[in-house]
Formats: structure tokens, sequence, C-alpha cells
């Protein structure tokens, strides 16, 4: 490429399997588990139109016009008196608006890691924030993790001298693992003991289905917990509305990596939000997804103990969008997937969520854009594809069993 | 600051004086010149009420959802179709919608530059350039400048070895200066010659008062120049919308820079606008905008020549939102500033957008957001100030002069 001359950081990106496998799956036809897209069905249209007009009518001006890049006030402000519910005592001061919580990752690499610092993350992690931090060069270590969270034994040898410590406790993408209070607990101690910060991002923890889950991590250290919020999960992802709440010293920080990175969220979008929830909308709205969300669970996990084969595990996630299965050892998720969409049913295969030594027979599956009777054909089909993928790796075993 | 290490970039962020004086000037009363805002009057609101209802009622699920990272594909067609006005022959496949054109210059300075890589920059040259390059380290070189242009003889000998050149050919900010056609040739000639790409930035070149300026550098050698453009000025800046226009060998990595920043930009802002504009709309309205920043102009021109003191000089701009004011050697505008805004009038020191050397008695001064009466009142409040400090710096040659 004559002329042009890349940074390192390009040179080393690579299109993501999951725009690809995206594409692919758009055609008609195939039943996609492999979205991380919330139900447009759960989209509040109508508030939205309501609260457009009113905005449009009353402060067209200043809604249209370039704006703060610390985001609109009373915006902030309902962020901060919502954290209260979470456990947190925030200042609207400590609340950044971003551009989706995408942002909030950006802005956290762009001002915490240098190219060669050490950064920690899960087993497996979410991979917007893998891409996010890569592009400042980090060493990113993934921690040892269970279907509680990070191990306690694995974060003593690994998080002296990392810069932060990024972790995604409530119904995790791509996991769907929420962290116990006592797992919460251990790693507060033992971040707070070893100096290091951790980056808590919470967009799914609104989308429980039972109980709430614990408290956030920010409200157990505020000085050492950066936290990141979004609007895409319980209204809708297409304004691209989300949040950082930073401990004091790192505000201008970011605010000023915010300011060079897009001057600042449109305040369009701030402001016809803020429009539709500023009366207590959330608190009918967004039990309407979990009461929606939670039948598509049930129905994932009902099919997948009617169709998947034996050596097939699985958690039931009990919030959030996505279960992630296991299979058995030597299959891979990759290798299926151009059969499974043949079939007329994709997934991610989970390798891309993994930091270090991905295992390629991990599989992620999104159950809130699909109904509970396409969740149950989906679930068959790939079924099928993984009994096959099985009888091809163990064919003596096969024919012993019929 | 325990826990938190900061990337070595976040160590150099200082806080904005742009940022700063904004915060200053919101004090009622002041007539501010310090803004780049355009004028709110020139929104075209019912446009937008229009068009948001349309969007809202025929294609809301799609307009709340997450979407492509490349942008939505009608804009993005909109976006090449309307760049032949330009003289440039593009693809919509070249097109990545941005958050505003300050997102296409984090995202052009994320994929061309490492720490240490030299980037050629105008004298002056717009502050949001060199906030959002200066997050990836480089050698900012200022190149010397005129009113055309970088000079011709200033470039062979900073040129060679740099990344890229940024150049804001049309009615720049700060200084509204708009490339001849002359310097536009010898520029691209130069830049092709020595295989140095340009990054083309074009806010305010449909913002002309009598003539169109000379087309674009990026249809004079489409493989060498990546072109930013902006929805900002001729529709309305709170909806953060603009567009990168790339090579073809640079789009993948710009787009998946992009997809690590914010993942999409508003779909639903992207949208609306399209709807906006698709039949035609800135072909009436932007002649309206035209017309009126032209008064502006006239009035300070008019304003400037009647009030300011012997030894100030000014250019006049043919297009834009800005004056820039060189004040007699040996006054600091940063020091007038707050005598200014005790009198009632703000404008914005010009030593902050340059990258080296800044020259101290330079001030830009914005007509677009006061009425022409304001301006003549803000120009003769400012005339007092400036009129006061040449007095303090040469006490006798006044005194003589009375």
């Amino acid at each position: 490429m004559a002329t042009w001359t890349l940074a390192r950081r390009a040179e080393r990106m690579n299109p993501s399997i999951i725009r690809e496998i995206l594409k692919v799956t758009e055609q008609p036809g195939v039943l996609s588990l492999a979205g991380g897209l919330p139900s447009p069905d759960s989209f509040p249209v109508q508030a939205l139109r309501d609260a457009t007009a009113r905005v449009l009518r009353d402060t067209p001006r200043e809604a249209l016009q370039y704006a703060a890049s610390e985001g609109f006030g009373p915006l902030r402000e309902w962020v901060a008196a919502h954290l209260v519910d979470q456990g947190m005592k925030v200042s609207s001061t400590q609340v950044l608006i971003t551009t989706g919580s995408q942002q909030g990752l950006d802005l956290v690499g762009k001002i915490l890691c240098d190219a060669g610092s050490r950064v920690l993350v899960e087993t497996p992690t979410y991979l917007g924030a893998l891409q996010a931090f890569s592009a400042f060069e980090p060493e990113i270590v993934a921690v040892a993790s269970d279907d509680e969270g990070p191990l306690p034994a694995a974060l003593d040898e690994t998080m002296r001298g990392a810069r932060f410590m990024y972790v995604l406790p409530n119904y995790q993408n791509p996991s769907g693992h929420c962290y116990s209070e006592a797992r919460r607990e251990a790693l507060v101690e033992r971040a707070r003991a070893l100096d290091i910060g951790l980056v808590e991002d919470n967009p799914y923890g609104d989308l429980w289905f039972d109980t709430p889950p614990p408290k956030a991590l920010a409200g157990r250290n505020p000085s050492g917990v950066l936290y990141l919020g979004s609007f895409s999960k319980v209204l809708a992802p297409g304004l691209r509305l989300g949040y950082v709440v930073a401990p004091e010293p790192l505000y201008p920080k970011l605010l000023q990596a915010k300011q060079a990175a897009d001057l600042h969220t449109p305040g369009f979008n701030q402001r016809i939000v803020h429009e539709v929830i500023r009366d207590g909308f959330l608190a009918t709205h967004v039990p309407q997804i979990r009461a929606r969300y939670k039948a598509q669970r049930d129905a994932m996990a009902t099919a997948l103990t009617r169709h998947m084969p034996a050596g097939c595990t699985w958690n039931t996630p009990h919030g959030g969008m996505f279960f992630w299965v296991r299979l058995p050892k030597g299959l891979d998720a990759i290798a299926l997937l151009p059969k499974a969409v043949m079939r007329g049913v994709a997934f991610v295969p989970g390798s891309a969520f993994y930091a270090q030594a991905p295992e390629a027979n991990t599989m992620r599956l999104s159950f809130v854009t699909v109904t509970p009777a396409e969740i149950d054909v989906a679930i068959s089909k790939l079924a099928d594809v993984v009994r096959e993928a099985i009888a091809q790796l163990h064919p003596a075993v096969e024919t012993i069993g019929r």
C-alpha cells in the first residue's frame, strides 16, 4: 500500500469473526442464535415517539446544538440517582455519558493502557472489550474463571502489576455467569489489597429473571472501581447511549479522551432518553423485558435438555441474553458453524471470547430474538449437527451405540 | 492516585482552553464570538420533526436496533453521490459514517499513528485534530502556511517520512483561509511525489458566500487522500453525524477501529438525516445558511474596519464561520480575554491552534451566533480592550498620539 503506512495496532487488526458470521446469518430462513441483539419487540416505540415530539417542540435549539462533553445534566443526575439501587452512592459529576458503553471501553483503554501494559480479563470475556483494549496494545492476560466468576486463587498470581482487571459480573456476555456475593467480596478485597483497579461492565444487570443480582462491585470500593452502564438493553441500542461512572481522579482524563473522540454523545438522543425515563418509565418497562426473556430462557433450557446429545453441558442463566454451551472435547464449534447455517441455524463459536488459549468446543447461544417455538426448532437442528460431529469424532463408539 | 496508573498519553492531557473559555462565556450578558457553533436559527426543526415521525412510524425496529458499523446504506449512497459536486468519484463502499467528523479524526489517528510518527499540520490548525491525534503520541510538525494554505517551499523539507498531512482547505477553523486552485494542485502534486497521504477535512466547504471553493483535494488523487465530511454545519451538530471517505486499502482498518470505538453511529440519527436530505432538501436549505452567514460576515468586516485600532489585521473570509485577527506584536490574546469578558465580549485566543510556536497575538472570532447589531457592539467592546492594551504596551507613543 503505497502512500499509507499503518500504525502497528492497525497492522494487527483482523476482521471480527462475529461480524463475518452476522453477515452469513442475514440470509433468509436462518434462525439466528448468534446475535447479541435485544429483541426489537421490547423497544418502547410509542414512548420514544412521544418523547421525541416533546424534545423537538420544547428544546429543539438545545437538542440540536453542540453540547457539553460530560453529557446532558439531567440525564447524568438520573444515572447517579438510579445507581443507588446497585448499592452505589455517586455524584452526577462522576457520570460521563458515552456513545454506547462500547465507547466507555475505548476511553478506558485510552487513558489506562500503554503498549505492553498488563490488563486482566475473565475466561471467557466480552469480545468487544478485547477489541477496544487491543487498540492500545496492552498485554491481555486471561484469569481462570468458573461459573461464579474469577477464581480467587487465580487472582494473586496474575493481578500484581496489572493496570486494571475488566469484569462483567452480571449475566456475562458470553458465558451468562453471575458472580456470587462471596466471589464479589473476594474479588474486591483482593483488588484493594493489591491496589489494582477494577473496570466493572454492567449492561445486563437489570435483566434478572427471579431475583436481582448481588450489589455492584463499585459500591464496595468506590475509589477502586470504574463502572460502565448502558441503555441499550433496557431501551434500545440504536440510540447508542451508555455511561461511565469514574472515581474522581480519573474523570478529567476520561472527559478529555471523550472530547477528542467525538466531542460529545448526541444531545438529541440524550434528551429523548431522559424524557422517556424521567418519570419512572423503566419501572414498568423493564419487568416486561424480564418476563419476555425469562420465557425464552425457559424455552431454550427445555430445548437443550430435550435435544442435545450426551456430553454437552451448559449453564442455565438467571438473567441476560445468553447460554454458554460446552460440546464434547475434540469438537470445534467454528467447524460446525457452516454446517449449522446450512441447516438453518446460527450461533457464535466461543473461541472469539478468549484472550488466551481459546476453548474450541464452546458456543454462545442467544435466546432473545427468537420465539419459544423457533428456539425449539433451532436447538433441534443444532443438536443434529452436533450429533453428527460426535459420530464423526468417535465412529466406533457411535456404531457400538447402535 | 493509588490504584490507578494512567497511560502516558493521559498523563500528558491538559484541560482544553476552549472548554474553559466556553464555561466563562455562558454567563448571561456576554456576547460570545468564541463558539465554533453554527447558528441554531439555521436548524431545520420542522423538517427534522417530520423526518423523525416518519422514521418512527415506518422503520422503528430497524432504527432502534444495533446496526452495521459501516453506517446506514442509503445514507452512504447519498454521501457518495453528493461528493460528485466536489469533483470526487467514490463508491458508497468507501464511505464510513462516523459520530461527527471529530470521530473521523480519532479513527485516522488510531490507524495511522504510532508513538513518534511524524504528522504534519497547517499553521495554525484545527484544535480538535491536535487533540484527536495527540492521543496516539505522534510528533506533530507545523508546516509554514499563509492565507492560501501551506507554503509549497515548506513542503519538501518537512514532508519526507511523515505518516500523513492533515489539511482543512475550505474556510479553515480557525483562520478562515481557503486554498487557491494553484495551491491545491501544488500540494497534491508534492504529496504524490513524496508518497505522503493527505487527510482532507471539509466541514465548512458548503458554506461559501459568493462562489464555491475549488474542487476537493481528494478528487485529484483518490488513492492518496482520505476525506472527512460532516452534517454538523449544514443540518445540526447535536445529531453528531459525519463521514470518512477512505481509499480502499484503508477502509477495513478504519471499519475495525470504528467498531471497537462505538460499534456504530446511532442508526436512529442516520435514518432521520437521510429522511431529511433524500429529496434535495439541502439544495434549498444550505443557500439560506449561506445568505445568513454572509450578512453576518459583512457585519463583522464592517465593524472590524470601523472599530479596531491601527496595527490590527485580519482576513475577510469567503465562507465558513471565522475571522482570524492578528494584533500588534507584543500583545497576548490570552491576557486580553478576561478583560474582554468583563466588558461583555468573548473570543478564542489563537495560541491553542498551533502545534508548535504559538503566535500569542492572534484571536479567532466567530460571526455566526450573533446578530449583525450584536456584532457591532461586540467588536466595539473588543476594540476598546485592544486599544487599552496597546496603550499599556507603548505608553509613550500613546501619549504622543494625544
